[in-house]
C-alpha cells in the first residue's frame, strides 16, 4: 500500500530514467529501490532528493562509508520510519557490518533513547561548560 | 528548572560516591555532569544507568569511541533532547570531532529525517530483498 | 490486526448507530473507514472523538477544507502514523489536492524535518524578535 | 518567550474568567497555571481544551488520579515536552507521587524508550497471539 | 520482514536457553514471544535486555503490574512501536485490563498528545511554582 | 547556549556574506535571524540549507506562503523544535496570520496528534480504499 501511485514504466520519463540511470552507475547495480520508484511520481521532488542523498551518502568525505549508514540507522529507527530501517540496515550490512556491530549499533541507540527519557523527564539544566557559545551577547 | 531536587552533598551517601568515583576515575576528570547530580536522587536509578552508560560507551568494543557519540548525538537531536545533544556533543569534541566531521554529522542527520518523512508520507512498501529474515514462518 | 476486537455488528448498538450516521450524512457517504469503526468498542471516546474532529475539520473556518488536510498529513507523517497518513492523503485527494501539490506538501514536511534536526543538533538560540510575549513579568 | 501575546488582564473576557473560575474551583486552589493563561489568547480553543482536560483528569473514573498524572507524564517525556513534564509532575507530586515512585515511574518510561527502540531497529514481526481482531475479514 | 535472521533453534545455544527458560518460569507459560526470538540473534544484547525487563516489569515494586503496563503502552504508542503497543496492550489484558479501562487509557495518551502540541506551539513558559530544582546556583 | 562557536563576524567569508546577502535581499529585510548565523559554521552547509529552502518556500508555487508556513509550524511543534516553532510562528504572522487561523492551526495540529495516537494504540488496520498502490505486483 502506498500513498501514490507509482507508473507502470517510470522510465519512459527521462528526467526519471537519468535519476534510475544514476543510481545504477553510483551503485553499481541494477537494482532501483522502492524509495525512487514511488517518488519518481514526481520527476523534481525525485532529482532533488536523489542529488542530496548521493551527495551525502555516497561521494568520499570526512565519515566512513559504513558510519554514514549506522548513523542513518539511528536516525531513522528513532522517527520510526520502517522503511528506512530496512533500507539502511541492508546498506550497512552491503558495507561490511558485522552481526557483532550490529548489535552495538542497536545497543547504543537503545541506550540513547533511555537517557534521553531521563534527561528530559528530569529537565535536568545543561551544564554550563557544554556551552560553545561563549563570545555570544545575549 | 528541574523535576527533581538535587542533593546538596549527595556524596554523603555512600552508594552516590561510589558512582561519582567510578565516573571521575573512568573519564580521567573531576568533572561530574549535572545528568549524574540529578539522577543521584535515587541511588539505585543512577547506579544501573551509570552501569549501562559505561559497559556500553566507556569500554572498547567494536566500534570506535568517536562513532558512538556520534551516534549518541544523532539519536538525541532526533528525540529533542536539549540537554544530551549538548553532553555529547562535547563528548565527541572530547574525542576529537572536527568542526568538518560535525558539520557532516549533521547533514546526515537532516538528511535522513527529510527521507524518514518522504518515506512514511509516501508509505513506500519495504522491498523484498530487504528481508533479513527469511526461513520464518509467518 | 489491532489491539481491539471490534463488533461484528457495531451498530446494534444505538450510541454507535447515531455517531454512525452522523459521519455518513456530514460525509454524504455510505462508507465509514476503520478508524470509527475500531473506535467503536468504547461508545463515548467514539463520540467525543467524532464530535471533535466534525467540529474542527467538517466545519467551514477560517482555513480552507484542503489545508487542513494537509496540515493533518503534515502531523500524521511526522508522528509516524501509518493510518492516519492514509485517511487523510485519500481525504486530501478527495478534497481536489493534485499531484503538483501533494509532491510540494512532501516536500515542504520533509524540509522541515531537516531543518528541524538542523536547529535541534545545534541548539540555535532564540532570537528575541520572535518573543510574542513582550510585556510578561517573569 | 511565547508565541503568542497573553492579554494583561485575560479575566475581563467573560468566556476566559468563566474558565478559570472553574479551574480555580475544581482544583481547589486559587492558581492558574500559564497552560491555561496563553490558551486564553482564543476563548474557544481555551474552553474546549479545558473541558476535556476536566472530563478525563478531574472526574473520578476507572483509574486512579495519581496513575493518570504518570501516563501524561510518561507521554509527555516521550514528546519532549518541556512544559508538560513538569506540570505533570507537580501535579503527581501534589497527588502524593513519592520519589521512589518517581524514579520507578523514570525508570519504566526509559526502559520502553530502549526497548521501543531495539523493537523498531529490529523489525521484529508481531506475534499472532497477540492480535486482538479475530473475526476481521482482510 | 525483519532486519535479522534469527536462528533455527536458538536454545542450542546455551546463553540463549538461559533466557529462554527464564522467561517462561517468570511469566509461567511456554510461550516466548518474537522480541526475544529476534534479539537471540545477540546473546549477550538478550542476556541484559531481558536482564533489565524482568527487573523493572517483572519484580514486586511502588507501582502496580497493571500500572506499569499502561505506562509501557503509553511510550510505546507515542514512540510509534507497533510491535510494543501490541504486546504490552496483550500483557495489560493479562493481568486484567478491562475495556473500559482500556478505553480511558487510549482517551488520556490522546489527550496528552494533544495538549503536547499546544504547549510546544504556544511555547508555554514553564511556571517558576512547578521547579523543585530549588537550593540550585545557575 | 549552542553547540557550534558563531564566528564573530562570520560575512568576512565570502561564501557566508553571499548567503547573508541573498537572504535579505530575498526578505527584502536586513535581518539575519540565528538560524543562519549558527549554520555559517560550516558554509557549504548554509549555502545548501538556504538554497533549498528558498526553492521550497520562497519561491511562487502551487501552494500559498501562508499555508507553507503552516505546516511548517505543524511539522516543527510536532517535532518539539522550539526555535522552529518561533521562527515559523514569526513568518506566518508577517505573511498575515491572523489570531483565530493560529488558533485553528493549533487546534488542528493537537488534534491530529491526538487521533494519531489513538490510531496507533489501537493499531487501526488501514482501509483497502485508501491505497493508492493499484497495479503494483507485490
Amino acid at each position: 500500500m502506498s500513498t501514490v501511485t507509482p507508473a507502470a514504466a517510470p522510465e519512459t520519463d527521462p528526467r526519471v530514467k537519468a535519476v534510475f540511470d544514476d543510481i545504477r552507475a553510483t551503485r553499481k547495480s541494477d537494482f532501483v529501490n522502492n524509495m525512487w520508484r514511488y517518488l519518481a511520481f514526481d520527476p523534481p521532488l525525485l532529482e532533488t532528493t536523489w542529488a542530496e542523498v548521493k551527495a551525502v551518502m555516497a561521494t568520499p568525505s570526512n565519515l566512513d562509508p559504513l558510519v554514514k549508514e549506522m548513523l542513518y540507522i539511528a536516525v531513522s529507527a528513532t522517527n520510526g520510519c520502517s522503511y528506512c530501517v530496512h533500507s539502511h540496515t541492508a546498506a550497512a550490512r552491503a558495507k561490511g557490518m558485522t552481526d557483532a556491530q550490529h548489535a552495538e549499533l542497536l545497543h547504543i541507540i537503545a541506550l540513547a533513547a533511555k537517557t534521553n527519557q531521563l534527561a528530559t523527564a528530569l529537565q535536568v539544566p545543561v551544564d554550563a561548560v557544554f556551552d560553545a557559545d561563549r563570545g555570544k551577547a545575549e
